[in-house]
């Protein structure tokens, strides 16, 4: 038995890992487990660890209070016992837990401060070349974005047919040069040519994740991660029970201890035509149980939606149903499902030929409005053509289109809402009309917004005593115009331009 | 008895008319009755005529056939009986005869020359001072339009405060002074002060809708006459059933022998509060009894659609129910109801504040080609403020937004549309595919609209054999680029703008 002090701080909400020699021989990523208790006053937690190559076991525990902890390691690859002590310091400035539902519909850091979300989407930005990846951080670095949705498996597609710099298991794949946009769709799945051992993890692949995670979060931004998928040419989404299962448990290992970790379980779940809906209760069941500290937990669809009132969903993860109509449908899935409405994906921003990858600037920036007003959190994702093929949407890179900007502007009315945030209300039949999500509401804050529609003045009344400030908002010019003050009812002159909104605040 | 010979030319789907003297005294528009028999070879129709002051009664007949016919008239006012004959002459360069429903989804006048509609609403054009009637007469020679909505009472509602030319009764109105912006939904209805005898119509408002019905008729505009509507201060909105059938009875009686009347029961017939779905179905028999020559009828809701699939009705006539789709609901309203769609109000063009009333001109034209390519009839109104408080969807005169020159483009296309009119076919799921309406297709003609979507390139493939002529029209810009002649499965460039269409027609 060895006994160790871990003497790095660690803060609470941070990485506590302990490494531990152990063996390779055989299938170590199946031959042996390794499992960890932390205890503190306010927390005992059992984690799993993982084999990390070359002997090395890893693992990880994020502690969720300011105190002291003990643990106590053991692993089948050895007689020792592995135990120690560390102290959970106070949290740095930018870290503010682990993302959680609150009131409901909204979401805010363990630490009680809102979480207003503005997504975006970039599937192996991690998997493009070193530069690239660099690029893409640094293009979030100066976004609005505090969340970005990206896949743990390469991704074979349209303007994807190029290796990744890994793979996640041990063994080669298919030859890519066969590929051309015009035959790839008939090497999807397990094509003849692939030779991966599904029981044997590539540990440089998710090294490289770990840290890729690790940069998001010192950035503030939340790493949705895809587990699975159906855009594959690797036989990554056709794998046996089994294999995958071992593959959400070594996942879950690895990176359940990084706060800004969200588990999307699929993108496009309905696409991966060889797992039915047991498959997908079992793997959550498997994150329930392996991930401790109850990270956020969803699905995202193709075509109809996963059912989310199930109660491991903690939130809706969206792709719109209807070409017309997306962040419009809002308050209805608010309805339905009683929890966040987060919209995955509700077209991009570009001019491909694909019809879901080129509606305008405009257009974007007017389903994130809806989406905010009507209480629901909007996700962008980008797909202009370009010389090098390079798209935000997969790649990463850097953002050509119109709407990022105007996601700064939003984020700025977004951060000042009264916690937790907007709810739809009644208003006009024509406008989008919103106010604090609380019952009785204690803030006299209103926000409307009328989208494409062009009016050239509006009358409000709320009641007779308040002051009203009142301020007009172009969310494409990116202008605030304060009107002053006003009380009962009173009429606003608008611009007759699309895409305003008004915000109006009583004194409290 | 006394014997005429009508010497006048009348041609085919002209107007016959023959005044009587007849009895002035007590209340010739319900103590006394005239009839009058049309028989040629081909056809022998009885219709009412009607009172026109003066102790004169009239009778007005439409032929249908290029034949001689004779007539016989009795009026209760006298003892005599009117007789007499008239040759119908072949109809002159622009008179194609009443529109009919056409192939189901279609219309086509009776001489089979098909008929592309492109509504407009002016709701009381006709009804306002003399010059500004003018106006509207020469800006709508200048349109596309070939079909106005067009009100016979006089309308009450916001900009629509005033007094109208005349009324449709003799009496006196109440004070119009005591109206404000604030205060006029106070008085809808039958407000105190109106003093109307709903029994005795006055001549002249009828008088000049007959010259204004002729106008448009000259014009080759379809006059889609508003029968009924709730947008009243005078009382007319809720007479007794009894002058209801009388004024439904007199309209008919005055202006059916008009080729381009069409029915349209009411405006917003659910607004109507009074009236029950037995009304309307009454209205809708005595016009089935009472038209002999069988024009179009419908009725335009505002919330609930009336039950289209009603036998007497020959087209749907709506009013969008959602927000943010109207157009795009083309399909559906075709596959529910198996008639024409017309699309009578998608909201209006401008910038009021109301919510009906201020879409952009772009929004307008996209959900035109969204409807005709779907296989229905777009309809255009609009509603910009302006210091004369002038607005083409009410009073006519000029016309200041954006889309009217487009439907000029559009008509264009429109009218090269092989008959009937197009159809929606089975596309990508992001685009809006039509071809031409008919089973099995003799046309291998095809027309594709990207609405908001931005794609930079389409490939198509419809044979090995053809040849296809491929034009890339941007509908907003109204450019057409021929791109020449394609076989098989071929690849078209695309501007990655919005609004774009593709038209590709194969050798026949």
């Amino acid at each position: 038995m060895s006994t160790w002090k871990y003497d790095k701080t660690v803060e609470k909400w941070g990485v506590f890992e302990a490494e531990m020699p152990g063996k390779s021989e055989g299938n170590p990523f199946t031959d042996y487990t390794v499992r960890g208790t932390f205890k503190s006053k306010n927390e005992t937690k059992t984690v799993d660890g993982f084999y990390d190559g070359n002997g090395t076991y890893r693992i990880r525990f994020m502690p969720s209070f300011e105190e002291a902890y003990t643990f106590c390691i053991k692993g089948s690859f050895s007689e020792e016992t592995f135990e120690g002590s560390f102290t959970a310091t106070a949290p740095s400035e930018n870290n503010h837990g682990p993302v959680r539902v609150s009131h409901r519909y909204h979401l805010a850091y363990e630490d009680g401060k809102p979480y207003y979300s503005i997504g975006t989407t970039c599937y192996v930005w991690e998997l493009q070349k070193e530069e690239l990846q660099k690029k893409t951080l640094e293009t979030l670095a100066e976004s609005a974005f505090n969340k970005i949705r990206f896949c743990i498996f390469p991704k074979h597609y349209d303007y994807n047919l190029g290796e990744p710099i890994s793979y996640p298991y041990e063994g080669t794949p298919m030859d890519s040069s066969v590929l051309t946009t015009e035959n790839f769709m008939d090497y999807v799945g397990c094509p003849e040519g692939n030779n991966f051992d599904y029981k044997r993890f590539n540990v440089k692949h998710f090294q490289h994740i770990d840290k890729c995670i690790e940069k998001l979060m010192d950035m503030g931004i939340q790493a949705d991660l895809i587990v699975m998928h159906a855009y594959d040419r690797w036989g990554f989404s056709e794998m046996s029970a089994e294999c995958d299962d071992l593959y959400w448990k070594y996942l879950i290992a690895r990176t359940s201890a990084f706060r800004n970790v969200w588990w999307s379980l699929a993108n496009e779940y309905d696409l991966l035509t060889k797992k039915t809906t047991e498959d997908w209760e079992r793997y959550a069941s498997i994150i329930c149980e392996k991930d401790v500290y109850g990270h956020l937990r969803s699905i995202h669809n193709c075509k109809p939606f996963y059912d989310y009132s199930r109660p491991w969903v903690t939130h809706c993860s969206i792709q719109r149903q209807d070409l017309y109509k997306s962040a419009e449908l809002v308050n209805e899935w608010r309805e339905r499902y009683k929890k966040p409405v987060i919209l995955d994906e509700i077209a991009y921003e570009g001019n491909i030929q694909h019809g879901w990858g080129n509606i305008s600037g405009k257009e974007m920036t007017r389903r994130f409005w809806e989406a905010y007003l009507r209480g629901g959190y909007p996700g962008h994702g980008e797909t202009y053509l370009n010389k090098e093929n390079i798209l935000w949407w997969s790649h990463g890179g850097e953002l050509h289109g119109e709407s990022p900007e105007r996601f700064l502007f939003l984020k700025r009315f977004m951060e000042e809402t009264p916690a937790p945030g907007l709810r739809p209300m009644e208003g006009q039949w024509d406008e989008v009309a919103a106010t604090v999500d609380e019952f009785p509401s204690r803030h006299k804050y209103y926000m409307f917004y009328y989208s494409f529609m062009r009016p050239s003045f509006r009358e409000y009344y709320f009641d007779d005593e308040t002051e009203y400030e009142v301020e007009v908002i172009d969310t494409w010019n990116m202008t605030v115009e304060n009107r002053g003050k006003f009380k009962g009812k009173f009429k606003i002159e608008l611009p007759g331009r699309e895409y305003m909104a008004v915000r109006i605040r009583g004194e409290e």
